[in-house]
C-alpha cells in the first residue's frame, strides 16, 4: 500500500514533483479527481486532494489525514463538518500568492484593453471599437487583503493606480481600508481575494455589486461561491459591469467535471458557458496559480507537508478550526 | 475648401475631435486611408493622416503641410526623400506613450501567463500544459529608450523586474544600458521601442535575434519593418523564441489595406497569417496606442497643431531632417 495517494496532479506537477520526492515515501500519482476513480475505499489513508475532489463520506472512518495542494481549505472544512469527524488537515497557504496576483493583474489589463476584441478584429485590420483603458492612476478595489491581496496591493501600486483594500483583519499598515459600499463606488476595478467562509459566502451578489461604479470591471481568483454567476451574468447584460475575469466557478469540481467528461451540464454552469462568447469576459480554468515559481515551491512544500505528517502526524500548515 | 483633411480617423476618434474641434478650423473627416479615397489631387493643401495612408508623389507640389496623427514619423521622412520637396511635416510623440508601454507589458504577461491556451482549454478545464511563468525577478530588456521605452522601463521596474535598455542614446540615468547582443543573451523579456530609420531596419533579423536565450518571448510595438516576418517566425517554429507579440507588421499600409479589403496578399504577409493560429503569439491591430485617454490627448494635440500650422505654418513638433 502506498503511504499516500496523490489525486488530481496535472503534467508539470508530476515531473516537479517527482523531482523533489523523498525516496522513502511511497506515492501514487494520479491526474484523476477522487470521483473520476470512483474508488469505494481510500487506498491510503492519507491523501492529498486539490479543490475538485468529492472525498466520500464513507471514507471519513478510514482516513488518517488529508493534504490539499491549495492555499483555499474550504472544502476540507466543509468535509469535517459533514462527517463530524476531527481527520487531522493540512493546506499550502504560500507557495502561489504571486502567481494569482500577477494572473488577476493580466487580466484586468485584458479587460482594460479589450484583447479578445483587438485579437478577434486582427483578421480584418479594424479598429473601431477597441479604444480601452489605461491602468495608470484607476482605482483598484482589493477585497480580501492576505497572502494573495498582499501582492496585488503591491503590484497595482507598482503600475502606479489608486490602491484601496477591504478585510476584516487591517494588517498591511501602508494600505488604505474601506467598507465595502465605499470600495466598491470608488472602483474602477475590483478583484476578489477573498478566502470563502460562512462570512463571505454569496459577498458579491447582485445587490452589492449594484454599488459599484457603472462600467467598473470585476475579477474573482478566490472561490466562485463568492459571487453568483447569475448575479454577475445579469450585471453585465444591464451595462452594469464593464467587463468580467472569472478564473473560479461556483460548485468547480461538479463543473470542471462536467466539462471534462462532456456531461450534462446544471442550470448555473450553462450560464457560465454563455459568458464563454463575451467580448468582455476572460475565463480560465482555475489556473491563476499555475507558474513555474509555484508548480515547483508546491512540490517542495507538498513532500516537506507529507514527510512531517508520516513522521510525526501533523501538518507544517494545519486547516484551523472554523 | 476645407483647411484640412484628416485621414485614417476611426470611431473613437472622430468623437474625440469633434469634442475639441476649434470652430474657425474647415476639417473634413475620412475613416479612409489616401490611397482607399483614390483622389487624383489633395482636397486640402493641408493633410492630416496616420501610419497607413500612401500620399501620391504627383501631391507633393501642392501640399502646403503635413501633419502625422502618430509617435512615428518615418513614412513622412521616406516620402520627403522620394519627392525631393521640403513640405513642413509635424507629428505627436507624446500623446501615447503610456498607453503603448501599458500594451507591451500586458503582451509580456499574456505569452508568459500563455493566455490564449488558457482560454482555449477552459472549455474543457484542462490545465495540461498550462503552467507559464512569473515576470517578478525576470530580465527585460528594452530596446529604444525613448518616450514609450521610459514608460516601459518604469512599469517593468514597478513590477519588480530586473531592467537593461539599449539606446543610441544614454538618457535614463538609472537605467543600465547594455550592447544589443550583451541585451538579448541576458533577458527573457526583449521588447522592441525603437524609432524606424536607416540604423534600425532589419536590426532585430534572424542573425541578431540568434543571440537571444531559448524561450525568450519577443515583442514589438514599433515599427515591423525592424524586425523581418519571415525571421521570427523561422524563430519560433525552431522553438528558439518561446512567445512572440506583433502590434505591427512590415508594409503595414498594404498588408492593413488587404486584410480590410480582403484583397490579395503578398508572402511575407501570408507568413504573418500562419502566426495568427499559434497559441505562443499575440497579434494585434497596430492598437497600443488606443486607449481613451490617448485618444482625447491625440485629438487635443491635432487640434493644437492644426491650429498652430494654419496661424504660423510651423508645428508644434515638426519632423526633424534625418
Amino acid at each position: 500500500m502506498a503511504d499516500v495517494v496523490l489525486y488530481e496532479v496535472f503534467e508539470e506537477e508530476a515531473d516537479a514533483l517527482r523531482r523533489c520526492w523523498p525516496k522513502e515515501i511511497k506515492a501514487k500519482f494520479t491526474d484523476k479527481t477522487i470521483q473520476e476513480r470512483r474508488p469505494s475505499f481510500p487506498h491510503s489513508p492519507f491523501i492529498c486532494v486539490r479543490t475538485q475532489s468529492i472525498i466520500p463520506e464513507s471514507w471519513a472512518s478510514k482516513l488518517k489525514g488529508i493534504l490539499t495542494r491549495s492555499a483555499g481549505y474550504d472544502h476540507l472544512l466543509a468535509y469535517l463538518q459533514k462527517t463530524g469527524k476531527k481527520i487531522p488537515c493540512g493546506y499550502l497557504p504560500q507557495y502561489c500568492a504571486r502567481a494569482v496576483a500577477e494572473h488577476a493583474v493580466m487580466v484586468a489589463f485584458e479587460l482594460l484593453r479589450k484583447t479578445k476584441k483587438q485579437q478577434r478584429q486582427f483578421a480584418s485590420f479594424n479598429r473601431d471599437g477597441l479604444t480601452g483603458k489605461e491602468l495608470l492612476g484607476k482605482n483598484i478595489l482589493v477585497l480580501g487583503v492576505g497572502n494573495i491581496g498582499s501582492q496585488i496591493v503591491e503590484i497595482a501600486q507598482g503600475l502606479n493606480m489608486q490602491v484601496k483594500g477591504f478585510d476584516r483583519d487591517k494588517k498591511k499598515k501602508t494600505l488604505e481600508y474601506v467598507s465595502l459600499e465605499q470600495g466598491l463606488r470608488w472602483a474602477d476595478v475590483i478583484v476578489c481575494a477573498l478566502s470563502l467562509n460562512k462570512e463571505t459566502k454569496g459577498l458579491l451578489d447582485k445587490k452589492n455589486l449594484s454599488s459599484a461604479k457603472k462600467g467598473a470591471v470585476f475579477i474573482n481568483i478566490a472561490r466562485g461561491e463568492i459571487s453568483p454567476t447569475k448575479d454577475l451574468l445579469a450585471l453585465l447584460e444591464e451595462g452594469h459591469l464593464g467587463g468580467l475575469g472569472l478564473d473560479v466557478f461556483e460548485e468547480e469540481a461538479l463543473f470542471a467535471g462536467a466539462l471534462r467528461g462532456r456531461k450534462k451540464l446544471g442550470d448555473q454552469h450553462k450560464k457560465v458557458l454563455k459568458l464563454m462568447g463575451r467580448d468582455d469576459v476572460i475565463l480560465t480554468p482555475h489556473n491563476a496559480f499555475n507558474t513555474e515559481e509555484a508548480v515547483m515551491r508546491k512540490a517542495q512544500q507538498t513532500a516537506e507537508a507529507a514527510r512531517m505528517f508520516l513522521k510525526e502526524r501533523k501538518f507544517p500548515f494545519p486547516v484551523p478550526a472554523e
